[in-house]
């Protein structure tokens, strides 16, 4: 059989670091999310592109399911292994190659975290934005087209990847993009590989922006009367074209789920937490500006920090939010929605989404990246109860329809796995085929990570 | 014959629209670049989304080539039928379909023109930023991921183009894409076909990003006593994180040919052009920086235009250089190199590009987007002197080795087209062969463009 042929070669050249032990592959087979374990044949920890182009060879040659794994953050089922085959584990290659100061870049192992590449560029005076809640590997982020709490400034994954290098299905080495800041050259294969969630290939080396430190930052916290007052505000701020870092919006439900987790005292009402960039004074006309905004829909108790430790308690009582929310009802699973529509569109979105939460009388706390008009609403169900379940995919639906209809995308950032597979031919229609069309031409055997993303092989 | 089969079937819908005139033919033959005419079999040129369809399913079925056409100001021979067929004219797609002021975008045809998209945005506060020098097509500067003298401050078209509407190779309708800032839902098939130079299918609407005219706008010239001392004061600029709006670099002849061309006065030595745009204090403030950063590298006559009709003329002679320098020399034909390299490394480039084009005693004024790392040598020869035109080829060779040494590429925003085509492999290796293979899934019969930016097809 492919899967067992493929075992005994690659560990012809792994050696232990190829492992069946019951606990990696346990490992290996959940997720965040509310998949069942799906384990692995095998797991994999190459240390070099050349061990990884060396498993891609034999996995092609017994036709062997792939599946990359960064840190297994998904919250789509992308890195299980529901067909079985070799995760392919990249907690080894972790190192970064260059630091490229004057260029403000990087080149990065896949298996780097966000907040690893953080701290080693601490000295240097910039950052890496991009910030999903988990600390996440920056392959897993490139390959999910993650974001977080600054996109709405420094963008997406898509925006701050420069280049790539890949193996491909057939294990040959490539490399996508230079480190030039624009080219013209060719098709852009770095953004086909970005959001592609290792269906086309694994990514073993990421050059990435860096954004300089600004000279000054400055967070808040701004409680609103009603969740109507504080996405006004957020629409309001948008289009004002105020630059903000960060604008985040959290629930009733939400910051009474992290005032429990992380031992804050927000009053339990809606939220926005932001974050400002600037120099000084820049910074300073930013928060009178948004300040002024938030007075005419009802926002109140603006509240300051410009100390670093408690920037950092607020940002990680945000990141811990999903964590905090799940706490909130212990033995409850959840599906993440993630909608994201244009920023006009944003009230109306929310307000439906509540009212479909009350028709179906199901907890689903409301949180979200509020600027890009992306949210979350963390539908909660015991899973034994077989109706909860069918509920929570009844608004999950309503809400993509929603989503779509007001111009917008069934995920802003978790991507498709398998548990928004089934919204794909509604958003992208034919395109969904020519997603199809372009797996088969790069991975003609259908063995990276398969059963994901595009339409099911005929 | 294939060709007279699918011109026969277009005819019966697009009536006088397909047209076989020799001036029509003649006009869609020839380039602004230095290739030899070579008109197509017929132009189209259709009013409709369906009609361009129809089109596409008429070629397909005769296997007959499709060109597109939007003004045909791309260098590199994109939109040259060499290998006959119809050129596809959307010249009469050019209506602005919807603008949505809220959400900052708008939802164009592909034969709008950057400027026409400008004035019809003037009284709404936004503007779009990507300003290549001609006065191109929407749909033609998606194709080639152009870009501008904005792009160090707004980015390039990648940047810039949310969705498409494209019509594929088999003639049916796709859209790519939403109206969402920002999405994880599948391959990126937007930015698949931008800069796809019409290889993979045709563009029939574009939603595109649009910016907030900023609340204070102000323009400047310095003159620099070296080369040397001008991209310096770039460099430190781009690295001192100055949000410049505009930063272009004209040498010495250069500057003696818009004199010459636009009846300025500028004194023959190295410029710099700028613009800064934020609010009154923050243009100040980048202005000061700016001045300061100069003075250190040499810069004087820092001369400043915060009038709307100054900064508009020096932005039009900005943008006429290319043919300033060309009529500097009349009867010369150009060959126009287009490298882009990390900013670190630009002084090396321009430098080691002066050393080139003195060995080889050519002419070839120097200016570029110096900001994003990206400049132009205006490689000029008498196309009868066989021994000239070998000698631009070299230096424009020898230019694109060094690039790609420095971690840049061959074109920054012209594009690959045929005239780059023979630095393709050189600069990407193996992902050629995989712009290929998406080629071969996407247009199986090689109607689309062919000969373009892919490797030759066995
Ligand atoms: C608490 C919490 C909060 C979150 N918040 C956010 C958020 O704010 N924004 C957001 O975008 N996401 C968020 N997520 C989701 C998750 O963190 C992101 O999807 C993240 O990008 C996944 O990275 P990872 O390293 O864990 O990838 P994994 O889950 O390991 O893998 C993700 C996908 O990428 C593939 N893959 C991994 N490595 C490679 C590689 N080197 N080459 C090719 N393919 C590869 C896998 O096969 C899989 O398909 C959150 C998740 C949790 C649990
Ligand atoms: C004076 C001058 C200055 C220039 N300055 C710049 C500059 O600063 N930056 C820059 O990037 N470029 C510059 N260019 C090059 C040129 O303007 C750009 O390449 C521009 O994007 C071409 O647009 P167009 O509408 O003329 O396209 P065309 O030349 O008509 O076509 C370009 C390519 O796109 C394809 N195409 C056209 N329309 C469609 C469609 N609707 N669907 C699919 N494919 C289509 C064509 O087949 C062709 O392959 C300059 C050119 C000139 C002459």
């Amino acid at each position: 059989m492919g899967v067992q042929d493929a075992i005994a070669e690659i560990s012809t050249f792994l050696g232990q670091r190829l492992t069946r032990s019951k606990s990696d592959l346990d490992l290996h087979g959940r997720s965040e999310s509310y998949f069942p374990l799906t384990p692995p044949d095998a797991v994999a920890y190459p240390e070099t592109t050349q061990e990884v182009a060396q498993i891609l060879r034999a996995c092609a040659k017994a036709g062997c399911p792939v599946i990359g794994w960064g840190t297994g953050t998904s919250l789509e089922g992308q890195a299980q292994a529901f067909q079985g085959g070799i995760s392919v584990d990249f907690s080894r290659m972790n190192r970064v190659l260059e630091i490229r100061q004057q260029d403000m870049d990087v080149t990065v192992q896949p298996g780097v975290t966000r907040q690893s590449l953080n701290e080693e560029l601490r000295a240097t005076g910039l950052f890496f934005p991009v910030d999903p809640g988990a600390n996440a590997s920056l392959g897993g982020m490139a390959s999910t087209r993650a974001s977080g709490t600054t996109a709405v400034r420094y963008g997406t994954m898509r925006e701050n990847v420069l280049g790539l290098e890949v193996v491909t299905a057939a294990g040959e080495i490539i490399r996508t993009g230079t480190r030039a800041r624009k080219s013209s050259s060719g098709y852009d294969l770095t953004s086909l590989f970005v959001g592609a969630e290792g269906t086309l290939g694994l990514i073993t080396e990421l050059t990435l922006r860096l954004h300089g430190q600004p000279e000054a930052i400055s967070s808040a916290v701004c409680g609103f009367d009603t969740m109507g007052g504080a996405v006004q505000a957020v629409i309001d701020t948008i289009q004002m074209g105020v630059p903000m870092a960060r604008i985040e919006l959290m629930d009733e439900a939400s910051v009474a789920a992290v005032n429990a987790y992380s031992g804050m005292t927000l009053p339990e009402r809606p939220h926005l937490l932001l974050e400002f960039h600037g120099s000084d004074a820049g910074v300073a006309e930013q928060a009178e500006t948004f300040g002024l905004i938030a007075a005419e829909h009802g926002g109140s108790g603006f509240d300051w920090a410009t100390r670093a430790e408690d920037r950092n308690a607020l940002w990680t009582m945000r990141h811990n939010a999903y964590h905090a929310i799940l706490a909130s009802r212990p033995g409850t699973r959840a599906v993440v929605t993630d909608n994201c529509v244009p920023i006009s569109r944003l009230a109306e979105a929310i307000e439906g989404t509540q009212a479909d939460l009350e028709e179906a009388g199901l907890p689903g706390p409301i949180l979200g990246h509020v600027g890009d008009g992306n949210f979350h609403a963390i539908l909660m169900f015991d899973e034994n109860d077989a109706d909860a379940v069918a509920r929570a995919k009844t608004v999950s639906d309503k809400m993509v329809t929603r989503a779509l209809a007001l111009g917008g995308t069934a995920t802003g950032e978790h991507g498709i796995g398998v548990g928004k597979l089934n919204y794909m031919a509604r958003e992208h229609g034919g395109a969904w085929q020519m997603m199809g069309a372009v797996k088969a031409a790069l991975d003609p055997q259908n063995i990276m990570n398969p059963g994901k993303l595009v339409p099911p092989r005929n």
